[in-house]
């Protein structure tokens, strides 16, 4: 799969189910009953995690009038070219344009504006799942580059100090590890070049993981907004010393990103490899049968599946062979399958098999849910553990610009070099290397800067970026 | 509330926090935290509905091309007022223009063509929880008539014979009861007229409830949709015979108007009134606090709160008063009030008091969990009851015209009556009550047409809808 990843990924979002990848619309796909399913658990994920720290969920309209859209002039400049404009509502045309939401500051700060009086109001902390829409001009992917983004959790925060909007930041990328963490997505954190900041915040903090073609895909990201949007909006409340003043905004995102390393990051030549979390179907019953031992067989495969029944299972009795079926669920990614056969029945053991690893252990039916319970947190462990492994190998240093290319040119990853921090030379750099300059992992560096020789400042990530 | 049901109902969604009804375009609202949470309540249940009788939640894209769109003629002509059209991608007009679906046939039914091929695809059941847009040129109303219909639950299905597709018209009907009865909200199911069904069906089953101003609101339908679509995006299947066929297809959706009928239907003048399977906080605990007394009131709080911990509980202990907070959550229409005083405090005991009907009782803490969820089935079984004695309150027989007339004019509600069941003695009757004729309840009745005279072949219901 590494080898033509962008071909693996296509076809088996297809053959697994995940999406159908032929509505007639270029950037916009069907979610199928399982890459639904699929999506439900991930989305479950992150909502527990944001409403157990003070995440109320939302909902806020799709469309913006285009005065609020135009408010704020350098987000409107970031986003002019890729907004899709409703122009029409029936057969007459709109007195008032309407964008369909490419994220949602500019619907939900206008309401912001009205909700935060005091600075007891404060800190306001909401989130919503939306589709959300970007006229892609460059080639699409599924789950990667999109035109209807359709499962995008963007929350929105307000409060009454720099202080409190700072530990926000901090409080929001600590959710976001903990969600790439519960989905065996290694990342690194890094602040965005200046030049490759949200349009309209002070700064960006973003996750990138590595897919396996050696190319970074941009997963999450933390938006230290300042009061640059409450300015434009007239977020303001009143202080504990009677004065009004303008909120300290945060927000951060993730989309169908997160599913599509999910899948990337796991998967293999035989096709997906889920994590037990998230599975449709964590464990696969087969029943093995043979003539005249089916009755046999059929009891032990109905007590296993009885013993299961608190599991995500699924029993495969279709006429395939079972070989066809192990290769349909290995495809599918059920991270456990169970094989009962007569030589099983009438011992009264069961075959596990591990999706992540192959691994087969014989085991006694009576033991059954301990066994695959065991076996199902031991695949979460590995294959977590496996991905991290993965990641660190995708993690270079390079002391010069021809090391650095070097490196982007045969391996791909992530580059680690000195930067003096100037944005020209980090241009330079870019032009240079034609990559991504990630942005600085805040570590400081010895040495001088590996393009213009000044003085070190920054731990520069560099990578050839989706 | 009664005699101002349009204000009452604009005013308590607002109170209430279900949805903030001052975002800058007409028609289009923003779910505040309590109103979501309510609202995933409401969807909760039927998903699982849907879930156990074999339907697949799927999700579609909201684009749909022009071309996709204008296929089925007779659909084209229900819609063309009310689709908002895209028409342009950033600063550039789209090659094609893309409509945000009013309802999502033509967005579903091209990829069934391309999902069903042998009759062993069939019977199809998908469905999916999505926005819709409709360009209403009437007055819009938060919940009941929208531009952004935030909760639009459409299903889907394809049959192989005609007989099936029959059967799921009353699985659907059968679900749809089931939901409405859950949330209690009682309903009539009629046949629309001809000429009052959906655009391209061949015939349309439809709930109405009535509000408390004595006006119908659709709340639910069904749709048979013959061949027609399936012969206008080619559907088709092989059939055990090997011969091509045309899928037989259903429809059915639901949409914001349930959580207006439940706000409205249990609602009265000290606000909201929620189910307990459905209000976001089942139980508030209020302590009264009295000088030098308030720590044993707030161990018995506290002991309160852990016995209830399965339910989903709220303990108020703001700095409001007493009366303040009985006020405030009965706005809010939490089913069940705990008081805990001093004076219980020491004697073990609280007082629960209903939302529905004010009652109160004294019980002790020590059995306080079985008591409230007594309770609470009893708030169930009784506001069930409430609303179908209600409902039944509504609906009255008319002999003639003018009988039918008083009763819309003088008390609302639904009017029985014998109808000849033609098309134009029915717009007749229409045109002369100024009323809508909801549909037929397949009842057979005596008597002849309350309008024409002719030979009586159908009941008709008729009301003042919205």
């Amino acid at each position: 799969m590494k080898s033509d990843f962008g071909t693996w990924l296509a076809d088996i979002i297809d053959r697994a189910r995940i999406l159908d990848i032929r509505y007639p619309i270029k950037g916009t796909y069907v979610w199928y009953p399982y890459g639904h399913k699929l999506r439900g658990r991930i989305l479950k994920i992150i909502r527990g995690l944001l409403d157990k720290t003070g995440h109320d969920e939302t909902l806020f309209p799709l469309l913006i009038p285009e005065e609020e859209f135009m408010k704020e002039a350098i987000h409107v400049k970031g986003f002019e070219d890729e907004v899709y404009w409703v122009t029409h509502g029936g057969l007459s045309e709109l007195n008032v344009k309407l964008a369909l939401r490419p994220t949602s500051e500019t619907a939900i700060y206008p309401m912001f504006a009205l909700w935060v009086r005091s600075h007891a109001d404060l800190p306001l902390r909401v989130y919503q799942v939306v589709n959300a829409f970007r006229y892609e001009t460059k080639a699409t992917r599924p789950l990667i580059r999109l035109r209807e983004i359709t499962t995008f959790k963007e929350a929105h925060t307000a409060h009454a100090t720099y202080e409190d909007a700072e530990g926000q930041v901090q409080v929001a990328i600590g959710i976001y590890k903990q969600f790439f963490g519960a989905l065996g997505i290694p990342y690194v954190v890094s602040k965005r070049p200046e030049w490759d900041k949200f349009p309209g915040a002070d700064y960006t903090m973003a996750f990138d993981t590595v897919l396996p073609d050696g190319r970074t895909l941009q997963i999450g990201t933390v938006h230290n907004l300042g009061t640059n949007f409450a300015k434009t909006f007239e977020i303001t409340f009143e202080n504990p010393e009677g004065e009004q003043e303008y909120a300290y905004q945060i927000c951060y995102g993730i989309s169908d990103r997160v599913i599509a390393s999910h899948l990337a990051i796991h998967g293999d030549d035989k096709g997906l490899s889920l994590m037990p979390a998230v599975a449709p179907i964590q464990c696969v019953i087969v029943p093995i049968l043979f003539k005249g031992k089916e009755e046999t067989v059929e009891r032990a495969v109905s007590n296993a599946s009885k013993e299961l029944n608190d599991l995500r299972i699924h029993v495969d009795r279709s006429e395939s062979t079972p070989g066809n079926k192990f290769y349909h669920w290995e495809m599918k990614g059920v991270p456990l399958r169970v094989e009962i056969g007569p030589r099983d029945a009438a011992s009264g053991t069961a075959v596990l098999v591990r999706r992540d690893t192959g691994e087969k252990k014989t085991v006694k039916i009576s033991e059954l849910k301990k066994e695959v319970e065991n076996t199902l947190d031991g695949v979460t462990t590995d294959m977590k553990k496996e991905a991290i492994k993965e990641m660190a190998s995708w993690i270079s240093d390079a002391a010069s610009l021809d090391e650095a290319q070097a490196t982007l040119k045969e391996k791909g990853g992530i580059v680690r070099t000195v930067w003096c921090g100037e944005k020209g030379c980090g241009l330079e750099i870019e032009e240079v290397l034609n990559a991504t300059l990630l942005g600085t992992d805040g570590e400081k560096p010895k040495g001088e800067c590996v393009n213009c020789k000044g003085n070190g400042k920054e731990i520069l990530l560099i990578a050839k970026s989706y």
